[in-house]
This record gives structure tokens, sequence and C-alpha cells, in this order.
């Protein structure tokens, strides 16, 4: 059972690039994988694009002429409207790459361009955690924060393509940590995977007493060197073994997840103050420790936020996992060619 | 020289309603002041906000069937799809209060209903400081700190009508300074012209040496006793004897004044990493304070913000005054009316 028209999701990684067929209801028909290879230059970064959505559409027993839209998801800097991307941290040498032009041209089928951070609110929007709201902001927790926002289908992209870059909000102006971006007091220092294990390092360095932190070899694993290639599964991995120590009973990493907690809950206010959705939602690698993680944020916003939206918005954990991006490309290129999310959807 | 149709805008304050005729291009035609009288409770002021409109009609020398359509804004707490006022801390005892329904009643046109802050954003959004922008977030810099943020013609009210609370985002998570609203660090607890003297009286209390802020008197005048229905005056006033103090040289003036720059300018980071809007504007009593504070800010937001948005966003003082809320809320009667703000005004 599915349901036409079908759309291609493309969602471009540092490492990889997925793409899928996903048909009218948001179901994926189809899953590749494709190596990025940014190393290699954009002409062969943008080869594929193209070649992941080819086999996307191959793997869903479809034909490109069976694709109503197309729609593409890649990290920033980047310029949404034009459909480029800029000078990406996370794709070098890339630079200035006219993205939705060349798969436009390439495959013959409308397409759309969009941040991976938007696009993957946007899918938990359509058919994930959030579903049936009308507004939400997605938090995605990895290496870095990386930050979604929909508000009545519309998707916050910014004046200038920085909409929703949450991750870099100041929520500690004096005294604050150094963001990975060069800035102090962000919170994506004090709460994305990095942060943690970063200090966890730390404190595990400058903190004298044998702990049971210790047990679990974290140091062992943590202080092993990584190549840049290998970082982001480390941090998110070294993140989920110290949430194995506090949940094993270790002080210190409690201390340090609640400190994680406290700092996402802060966070969740800002946005409850700012854009006061109906639904935050949390995805990413660290949502994998768990309930306990969730209920933390959650009594936190619940002591700092104003009283109505303490009781009214729900807090979850996103629902698509690492389809996120894909499906919210395809449902980019579906409200494209509808003109609305919801109201084709009814 | 007037355009039709015309909109009547209301603009409940604590101590007075503000009502005014606006013509199809925004322009005001008349305005009128009656008092809130709040204490006389929620049927006296409804009363109030008909007799101000019907005072304003009047006084544009027209009658209500020429009116096309009616915006009423007002401080929360509130339902705003509701129409109703909950229980406003300015406007006790006032609880439940269905202003949208009374008013349409009452007068027999097509009403809106608004949030104030909200109102005077789309206000500068149509006709002032925002005019020709796509987005913008507005600060007002009063005893507290309000804001309203417009993108593509949408006002965020937020799910629960908590939308644009920004004074109440946390810039300080740790060791924050307590706000108005009982939580620590917020915005608003560093930048409000109630925060402002307030540091100022604490740091002239245990800052032995004498300085000029004490030549400028404003201790005498900060110390004197104020009604709490002074005190809104009284806070903006004594915040421009502080900005006066600092322009005639005083070190610790300056630094206060330094200090509140700096906290907006951050809280104008946060947006610009939210929303990334076209403009972000300041308005309210602060602004007196003239071109200096301003460009103060300005420098603060380029040291902090991403490269792009800190090259392209605009800074810049609101241009509407106290009239911003009036203007703002008959644009939402005009928005109801015709579908769009930009798109009618073509």
């Amino acid at each position: 059972m599915r349901t036409p028209p079908y759309f291609v999701g493309i969602d471009v990684g540092g490492q990889s690039i997925k793409a899928g067929v996903v048909d009218d209801l948001g179901k994926p028909q189809s899953q590749v994988d494709v190596p990025t290879e940014a190393f290699k230059g954009q002409e062969h970064g943008l080869a594929q694009m193209a070649v992941a959505a080819e086999r996307a559409i191959a793997a869903a027993g479809l034909s490109v002429k069976d694709i109503a839209g197309i729609g593409v998801a890649t990290p920033g800097t980047m310029d949404i409207p034009a459909g480029v991307i800029l000078e990406p941290p996370n794709l070098r040498p890339w630079k200035n790459v006219p993205v939705r032009a060349y798969i436009q041209q390439r495959l013959g089928r409308p397409t759309t361009f969009q941040n991976d951070a938007n696009a993957a609110a946007y899918g938990e929007y359509w058919v994930g955690a959030g579903q049936g709201a009308r507004s939400l902001v997605l938090f995605t927790l990895g290496t870095g924060i990386g930050c979604g926002i929909i508000v009545d289908d519309i998707i916050i992209e910014g004046a200038h393509s920085h909409g929703a870059e949450v991750g870099h909000v100041v929520i500690q102006m004096k005294d604050g940590r150094m963001c990975g971006c060069g800035q102090p007091g962000h919170l994506e220092a004090y709460a994305s995977a990095r942060a943690l294990v970063k200090q966890a390092r730390h404190l595990l360095a400058t903190t004298p007493k044998s702990t049971s932190l210790r047990k679990t070899a974290i140091m062992e694993t943590v202080q092993q060197a990584a190549t840049p290639e290998e970082e982001e599964t480390l941090d998110a991995r070294h993140a989920l073994l110290v949430f194995q120590a506090a949940a094993a009973g270790d002080e210190l990493a409690r201390a340090l997840v609640d400190e994680a907690a406290y700092a996402l809950a802060i966070g969740a206010v800002d946005m409850m103050h700012t854009i006061d959705p109906d639904r935050i939602i949390f995805a990413g690698g660290m949502i994998s420790a768990g309930p306990a993680f969730l209920e933390r944020i959650k009594k936190y916003i619940k002591m700092h936020a104003f009283p109505v939206p303490a009781a009214k918005t729900e807090v979850l954990y996103a629902a698509l996992g690492n389809q996120a991006g894909l499906i919210g490309a395809a449902g980019c290129a579906r409200r494209a060619a509808r003109g609305g999310l919801r109201a084709a959807s009814a």
C-alpha cells in the first residue's frame, strides 16, 4: 500500500547522502546511502546527490517521471531562497554550490532546497512527533545542537537563512563557556554531546577521587585519539557512556547529565517565551539516553516557564530517527507542489 | 487628504486608553485619551474602551458606519484567539474580560484583538521603522521589556498567546539577576528602565567615592517615594537621568548604560539566531537616550552575531512613538478586513 504522488527527499550529511522516495502520506518507500566524499569537490558531491536520488527512485520500483518533486536538505551556511550552499564547515572545500538548480536540471523535476535541521523539523511536523501540532520547535542533540522552527506550516528560515540557529542563543552572558563557533555562552556549549563529553573530560581530569564514572572505562575511551571523521560518532557514543554512568549511580556523571538537562530546559523555555509552540521536540543521538533524561528536562522547564506554557506545551522526543531530514525534505517538495502541507493532506 | 476605508485602533494601557481613527494608508486621523480606571472594574473598563472609540470616530468627523473594522490591543495575560484578557497584572482586578466580543457588539463593527506589544510591532511593520521589511523583532524598552515578532505579515502570537515574551528569555542561566516576574536571569532584569534604575541605586549605595552621577541629583530623585501609579513614569525618567550622567562623563553611569546596551545586544543576537529578521527595532521611553545608545547596542551586536546577520540585519529605533500600538491595532483590523497587510496596500 502506497499513496501517490511520490516525492524524493535527499539529506546531505558530512559523511553520507541519504535519499529516499516518500509517498503522499509521508511514508518512506526506499532509502539509499551514498558517501558524500566532500573532499573530492563539489562537482562530485552534486553528482553523488543525483546518484542517490536515482538509486532511491529505482529502489522504490519507480522512474523519474513518477516523481512529483524533489527536496534537498543540506548543512549550512546557505542561501535558502537561492538554493545555494555557501561555505559549509562540514563539507569542505565546497563553496557557493548551486544545489537546487543542479538537481532540478539533472533530474528534470521541480526541486526545493532547505537547511537540514529545518527539514528534520518539518519531517517531524508532517508525520512525526509534531503531527497534528500547529507549531513546534525541534532541538537536534548531536555533536552540536541543530534547531528547526515551524509555525503554521511556515519554516522560520530567517531573512538571511539563519533562522532557528538556537544552538547559538546566549544563555550565559557573563563567564559563559566557549562554543565551537567561537562565541561564549551559547546553549550548544552547555548541552550538546560534545559539550557533555568535554566537560566530563575536564571534571575527570580535575576531580581527584575515584568515581564509578571511571569504572565505566569512559576515560580510556574518551581519551583515545579520534580522527575528525570519527569525532561525530565518538561524541555521541561518549555522551551515552556518561548517561550510562549516571544511571549506574556515579555522582559526577549525574551532575553532568543534570547540567545538560538544565541548559536544554533553559533553551526550551527561551523558545517557549519567543515562539510559544504547541510542542518542543528533542531529537538526535543524545535521546538514546532515554525517558529519564526527558523527564529531567521537563522538570526544569516547569520550574522556569510561565505557568500557561509550562502547563500546556508538550515536550517530547522525536519519532522519525535519522529519517527525519529525508522525510522533511520530501515534505518541503510536497508542500511546494501542493501549496501547503496540512491543507493537502486533509 | 485621507484614504478610506477607515479603521479604529484602541490601545489599552494601565493608566489610559488611547483610541484613534487610522486611514487605509496607516495615517492617524484622530487621537483621544480616556482614563482606564481599572480599579473601577472591568465593566467600566470595557465601557471606557467603547467611549474612547466613539470619541475618536467623532473627532475624525466620521460616524460608526464609516468604520471598516476595529482593533483592540491590551496588556496580558490573554487568550488572543478568544479575544479575552485573562488576569492582567496591570489592570487589576480585571479577570476574563471578553474584550473583542464586547466591542464588536457594542459598536457593531468587525473587531480584532491583539497583545499590545505585538500591536506596536505590527504598527511599525505597517508604516513605521519596519515598513518595507518582510520580518522584524521589536523590543519596547520601558519599565519592563515588551516584544513583538512579525514574519511575513504573521504575528508570532504563540500557541498559548505567550509568543514574543522576549523580555523573559534567559540570558544569564547561573547567578542571574532576579526579574520582576520572579525568575532569574531574564533580559528584562538587565536592560529595562527599572533594571537600570535599580542597579544605579544599588551601585550608588555601595560605591563609596563621590561621582558626577550624584551631581545630577539622581539619587535624590530616585530615592523619592513613588506611588505605584507614578512608578512607570519614574522608571523611565530616572533611567534617562542615568543616560544624562553618562553623557556628562560619569564613569558609574557609563558602566550602567554600557551594561544595559550589552544585555540588549545579547537579546537582539538571540533573536537574530532564532527569528533572523530583516530588522531589529528598539522602541519605548529609553530610546530618548538617543543615537549613542543605539550605536553602542549595534557595536555589541556586531561582536556577537554570526557574520551574515551581523552585516545585514538593520538595527534601528522605532518611528511611531506612543502611537505604534494604536496604529498597529488598526492595522490588525485592516489585515483582517483585507486578508493581508502588504497585499492590500500594494
